[in-house]
């Protein structure tokens, strides 16, 4: 089966029309996609020169491609509805029944959550991002007061990613810790740690996934061998029962769901929406 | 007014439904919403729950909340259906006429685009991560050769931030190089920097923000007096030019928008979809 061209027509960034694109385009197995995305598609003659792009592909491919948008103005809006393309437009499905519900016009402009406006929520994010920086790997545990989560497990279990995800989409202050050797051993927390025992989640992640990981990062030695690798993951695992630190198990999740199982579980608050 | 309360339901992370969310939802100025996300609502039992929840707010509110809904599976959407919320269901509206263009059935099943189906986009967006982290900064330049893009500008320009957002979103290797004094004002690129001429990106920032922003961090001190700030600015911005090194301008971006903007002017291509 040859692959359908899909284009993702933003007048931002495309994020919006590629997150739901992708979610939809996932529901069709056996099915390939060749994607295109256009961002910055801010005024009618970017929107004529997209059109020309698509229907340059509509007359090479066997299939029409699949168009979506997430433009904002009507007039930009309108030239890309003529293109050779299907369009699936997610802000005319849905901008009518939001206007009749909330009894108001919708205000039809670019970029209201981004730029300026979001000041605000782009220093949080900013500052999340530095905090979980400056509080990776356990380098510090000075700033633990100021934390709204601090993530133990073994090394690569996933600390890392996780913590500057929490910091990056919802602005949450997040550490980290690397249950190191000693603590594998004793089954005993540091102190710096039990200070914020309200405040661990534990990362957990299955011995031979967990192995594959290492084993990329540094192909020998004991870092990487099956009993070394086995002893940490149930030695992390019996320090997150004893203490009752809650915990989620990373192996088949992405980082976004760890980063939303956390804050589900340990009922963190984020800062930015 | 009133806020109006708004639930994000999704059988995943509700990332998708809050994105989608979000951007319809600037488009109504001066009014204001509560939100309420629900991830992880796979089970007919939890969406009962859910709707109970939302029923509740409904009884409390003087107006009825609104549902955007990501749910996937038709029997578990159909009690979301139920409640006495306003749903906006991005699936049911979108997967009808995917389906008919496309000539087959949605696999209506959860979590297509997660877990270990996409073990290989999750191994190279941590990769791409510890590279970043790895090459932040200016900390080593022995792997200039792997970078897809190398960011350059002064400090607290946002560097950091968007070569992690590039490693996270998109997969795309990332370094970044800080401009110090002697680079700014013999305004001459180290050696190290020059054998990778066509992967620098640089990032400039109006003064007065850049400012502000090292205030926070430093209030006193030359870091961020306004002449120390300007001349850092303008002779930064010397350099991108005398080198003909794209770059832009990220006061009033977000840095989502920073790194689209990256990847579409400098053609870098993402590892990750």
């Amino acid at each position: 089966m040859t692959p359908r061209i899909v284009f993702f027509v933003s007048d931002q960034t495309g994020v919006t029309a590629e997150t739901l694109g992708h979610s939809l385009l996932t529901q069709f197995d056996g099915q390939e996609f060749t994607h295109v995305t256009v961002p910055f598609v801010d005024s009618v003659d970017k929107a004529e020169a997209v059109v020309l792009k698509i229907d340059a592909a509509a007359r090479e491919a066997e299939a029409r491609p699949i168009v979506f948008s997430s433009l904002v103005k009507d007039d930009i809006r309108a030239v890309l509805g003529r293109c050779d393309g299907l369009v699936i437009d997610f802000f005319d499905a849905f901008l009518a029944p939001l206007e009749s519900e909330l009894g108001m016009q919708s205000s039809h402009t670019l970029g209201r959550g981004h730029g300026m406006a979001d000041t605000q929520s782009y220093n949080q994010r900013i500052e999340a991002t530095n905090f979980a920086l400056a509080n990776d790997d356990g380098t510090t545990t000075r700033h633990y007061q100021e934390a709204d989560v601090i993530l133990v497990g073994v090394s690569r279990s996933g600390k890392t990613p996780t913590c500057l995800y929490l910091a990056m989409q919802y602005g949450v202050y997040a550490a980290n810790y690397p249950l190191a050797e000693d603590e594998l051993e004793s089954g005993q927390l540091p102190r710096s740690l039990m200070a914020y025992r309200n405040k661990l989640f534990g990362l957990t992640i299955a011995a031979d996934r967990l192995r594959q990981i290492r084993k990329e990062r540094r192909p020998a030695g004991q870092y990487s061998s099956a009993p070394q690798v086995r002893f940490e993951v149930s030695a992390a695992e019996r320090i997150f029962k004893k203490y009752a630190i809650p915990f989620v198990d990373t192996t088949e999740f992405s980082i976004e769901e760890i980063a939303s199982t956390i804050l589900n579980q340990a009922g963190v608050e984020r800062r930015v929406r």
